[in-house]
């Protein structure tokens, strides 16, 4: 305060409401490489002056700022944009003066009486002077040229008039003084991520049960899975842990506490004496087999994703090698996971707050960084809310500093907030809760939270209708209707979605027992062998949907998404487009896996650029089928067991006589 | 970042979401002596670990923090709360650890196997142990029992039990261990005023028209004019500026350009050869007089307010004596105000962006320290919009910082953005658009705003009906009525409030032309007669509001504001409540100045804590009437040419027959 006196006491202008800015400029906003950053702020002074605001921005390894102007909104809100170009941390922030010449330029013309107009030229020839002072030479010519005109004794209406035709203007906002500027301070930050942080689509694979002959399947069984998934059009491909499992409680077929010698165990009780989490399962090949995997995946454009589960089986080497990092029980035992009355003895999660906390953590992050060497680019992070989050977010901060390529997807299910702090420190895209939302209330409001509130800027939504973990019941009674009704909400509400395949492209969806989510013979404990050829697989169906969203920018994001109304409760309704709406895509879901619904369809015809008195096409993109429709209201019926959702192009112009050139 | 590796790892607990805080704790919240400060934070961390949170206050003067817990509200919601007690300047912030000892209690609880059990006890006693190091003397011999009653080879459900009868966590909640707490850094700051701040009502007063046989009124005149206004309840009395009014383009009558030799001048163009600033109007009296007004006045129970407007007449003694502190323009005169093609050629503003600033800054701020030498603690500052904000920041600090009492009311009529800004930098209450809003839709939107949108943490509104600037349409053409309706809501939606008299009692309603909000024979530019004891005078109905304001304390906030249902737009109605709702009032107000209006109100009645199945009462406290009314929905209509508003209290018990004693 006190200081103010010596220091700020002419910067008169106020900067404030500044946006997007996360916990007043604690965390930073994401955005992909070529994405604009639209910033807001309240800029106001005191009286009636003039003033001109200016975002300032730093790509990625720019050394200086650049700068662009604001314009006025309206209530002392003023807007700015520009677009992050390179990988890595763009940073923005504001900065605004009093503008005197734009000030006198305005009461100029305001002005009646001669004299007061030749009294203000005099005023104006003097900011003039300054200005060519500030200007470089050929503009100070220019400018001290204006002073002499401003100055002429001829008619001050004249003067006005040239004044007024706006050149002097030009050339004044170029040497705006500058001294009492206000500058925001803080400087806000951007992590800026490659397309795929925004638009992708997962297929979550065991690669253990690939084996075409074998029991054990192989990285290189996997390797003629490739082709199959690259057909459906998924860009990543995940494999759950791929490290030795451990023997000791090794956890049987449907999680039976008594392991048969030949079951594989789960691969999250991550350990064995053969290693750990930089160790490759020896039946799945060796490090040379997976990179030779990576290899191949990389021709189908198809990235590997590993599953980075930071916990430890009795027999993972780090319990020998570094007892501290484990919580000891007065019995002399390792403190194993449990939620009592439960008990997982075959997990030792790290004790986070040991004395060794930093070799710890520098540990964890060389996982990582060995998986970075082998290749991969894309992690998925399993129960990260079960870790500290400033491990978090010095991990991946220290990790993307290095190769801000990588992408981390959160598999936290847990609570809204801190679902939100894993986000926000730093994690790429998260898991959601998609899988639980159904019913057409439950999705309007939840994808309006997720695409309205401020967590869009931080919090990159990955849906998921199914996971090894969850068999929602609405799959587990839905039948084949219910996977594909899923599917297509998941690929066109989100832009970043995934399954668990090929139990999802199988419809499989027999739970362990009634009331559980759970599957019956789940892949986490055993190995599947899977029909892929099955004539009712939904792949063909899978490979349309995805070839429909690479085709359509409109789908590459997630917060264009907007609800329409549909007088039917079983039918959802919503549209996605580009920003100069060239591609619009409106898609109709029926939300009823076991009836044919139908209702009317109510578009906002002027948001979408459609003139009422004229039909449009309305393409269906699955079907190939097209429609003419007209009006804010129409009709729609969808079945189930046909194809229980429209995904429409919308094409504005409908071919009428006028259009033959005979006509006129 | 990578300083967290060093220091903050094992801080495992999150602090975000800390309400209320203003722009990241940039400016502090208001509150007065006595009131409670209600701190909620989200506070969670990772796993299932059981975390404590508190909150630290200081009030003004303290050395050190006090702490109090913090409470689970859901979704990671905390809640504390502590009371201001001393003027000044408040802190709190906000801490949180993760609790061993509670996780280790709350799985204790669900621990099933009896070897279980015993483990846990042994863990226990480690917990304890290590809580005796940290006890008081006391204390480490209790918990040192605690830890051989813990390894006791007994059943260890015996010994569960003993533990979870609660002494043992009593004790053990006094020896957390805080090694790894989380603290939320920010030290949040409340301004704490006196209860004045929060609750009062002003009176406008011209003292030169109190001349009861001199034409220009003076201070001793003045005292003649207490009991009146002591008699109608008023808390302040505010004075537009006293000083000499400079005699260069003097205003005349009805801010006419030629004033004649006998007009006094607007009292804002402040300055003459006699004084500027720290001067007194000759003819109102000397400096001393002012004095005896102020000790008259505080007999009353009345505070003088004054009005501090910087600007000053070309006649001022600092155009003279600082003529750095103004604009010059190039023909070697001072730049008056101007909104070009208006002129006020009669008022100069200072250039606060002089390179003598700091001189400027101090001499304003000794102005008000030359009032507060003479007695006077409330200020009410003219167009503090059109003066830089951090100047006010810096003034209004630094005289707060000595004088936590005064109170400055920023009269400042513009943008909303501007308004809040000028309350959150420091100003104890702010005139608003009350002025402007008369419909019920109006009133009701714009009082939420005041009273549920963020800004009520530092935005104290001052509802004005009229002022010497102010004579609304409403009033201009409702007649008595309208006098009293807009006087009504003022007084119960507003804690704060104020009129400028005797032309609101007296009900002057001529504008000076039509369509102008100015009155005819405006007092800011000639003196005025007025006849007090004229019978329709709306004193007495004044002097009643006022009593019930006082006689209320559900009338002494604003924020407790609550609007009902009525099925008529003519009508408005609202509540305030004292947090027991020990006192409630419930006011109805016929916004119709012209008709008779009535409708069907509907209360909460849940809310109001009122059972539907009996009756209730509603006393009017305006005509002492008393009306029985039950249910949901009752009826009232309002006459405007008898009494506008109903102002009840209500009182919840209605006597039955079992109320007497020979019932049973």
């Amino acid at each position: 305060m006190t200081n103010d006196i010596n220091e700020q006491g002419r910067t008169r202008v106020i900067i404030e409401g500044v946006q997007p800015e996360i916990d007043g400029g604690r965390f930073p906003i994401k955005r992909t490489v070529g994405e604009p950053v639209v910033v807001e702020a309240d800029l106001f002074t005191d009286g009636h002056d003039a003033i001109t605001g200016v975002l300032l921005y730093r790509n990625h390894g720019d050394k200086k700022w650049n700068e662009v102007p604001m314009t006025f909104l309206n209530n002392d809100r003023w807007r700015g944009e520009f677009t992050v170009n390179e990988l890595g941390v763009a940073v923005y922030t504001v900065s605004a003066w009093v503008d005197h010449f734009k000030s006198w330029l305005h009461d100029l013309t305001r002005r009646a009486e001669k004299e007061d107009i030749a009294l203000a030229l005099l005023t104006g020839a003097g900011l003039v002077e300054e200005a060519s002072d500030r200007a470089s030479k050929g503009d100070a010519t220019k400018l001290t040229a204006w002073v002499k005109t401003l100055k002429q004794k001829k008619d001050p209406n004249v003067i006005r008039q040239r004044v007024l035709k706006g050149d002097l203007e030009m050339l004044m906002s170029r040497y705006p003084d500058k001294r009492f500027a206000t500058n925001y301070g803080r400087e806000l930050k951007v992590v800026v991520d490659r397309e795929l942080a925004r638009f992708s689509a997962w297929y979550e694979l065991f690669p253990r049960s690939c084996g075409a002959e074998t029991e054990h399947g192989t990285f290189a069984d996997c390797e003629h899975m490739l082709p199959y998934i690259a057909g459906m059009g998924f860009d990543i491909v995940y494999f759950p842990p791929i490290h030795p499992v451990g023997q000791t409680f090794r956890k049987g077929k449907n999680n039976s506490l008594d392991a048969g010698p030949d079951e594989p165990g789960s691969p999250w009780a991550i350990g064995s004496a053969e290693g750990g989490h930089k160790a490759v399962h020896r039946d799945l090949g060796t490090l040379k087999d997976f990179q030779r995997f990576i290899d191949k995946a990389r021709k189908y454009k198809i990235e590997v994703a590993l599953d980075i589960a930071f916990q430890c089986s009795p027999d993972h080497p780090y319990v020998q090698a570094f007892p501290d990092w484990f919580r000891w029980r007065p019995d002399g035992t390792v403190q194993y996971a449990e939620n009592p009355p439960k008990k997982y003895q075959d997990i030792y999660p790290f004790n986070f707050e040991t004395d060794g906390w930093q070799e710890l953590w520098q540990e964890l992050k060389s996982v990582f960084l060995f998986w970075v060497d082998q290749g991969v680019r894309v992690f998925r992070v399993d129960n990260p809310h079960t870790k500290p989050f400033p491990f978090w977010e010095w991990a991946i901060g220290e990790i993307k500093a290095e190769h801000p390529e990588v992408i981390f997807l959160a598999e936290a299910f847990t609570r809204p907030k801190v679902m939100n702090r894993l986000a926000k420190l730093g994690f790429t895209q998260s898991y959601t809760y998609f899988t639980w939302r159904n019913t057409k209330e439950e999705l309007t409001q939840y994808f309006l939270e997720l695409t309205r509130e401020e967590s869009r800027e931080y919090f990159r939504p990955n849906l998921w209708p199914n996971t090894p973990d969850i068999l929602h019941e609405y799959l587990q009674f839905g039948g084949r209707p219910a996977f594909q009704i899923r599917l297509a909400l998941a690929a066109t509400l989100g832009a970043n979605y995934g399954i668990y395949g090929p139990a999802y492209e199988l419809f499989a969806n027999n739970p362990r027992e009634p009331g559980s989510e759970e599957y019956l013979d789940s892949e986490k404990y055993q190995t599947q062998k899977w029909d892929l050829n099955r004539r009712d697989s939904l792949k063909d169906f899978i490979a349309r949907v995805n070839s429909i969203r690479k085709e359509n920018p409109a789908l590459h994001r997630m917060e264009n998404l907007h609800f329409f109304d549909v007088d039917n409760d079983k039918l959802i309704c919503y549209s996605k487009s580009t920003d100069d709406k060239a591609n619009l895509i409106i898609v109709v879901v029926n939300l009823d896996p076991y009836s044919m619904q139908s209702g009317w369809v109510e578009l906002p015809l002027e948001e979408l650029g459609l003139d009422p008195a004229h039909p449009y096409q309305m393409h269906d993109l699955l079907s190939d089928a097209r429609y003419l429709w007209q009006g804010r209201r129409n009709y729609v019926e969808l079945d189930p067991h046909a194809v229980p959702a429209h995904i429409f192009c919308l094409r504005r112009r409908v071919h009428t006589e006028e259009d033959f050139d005979y006509y006129l």
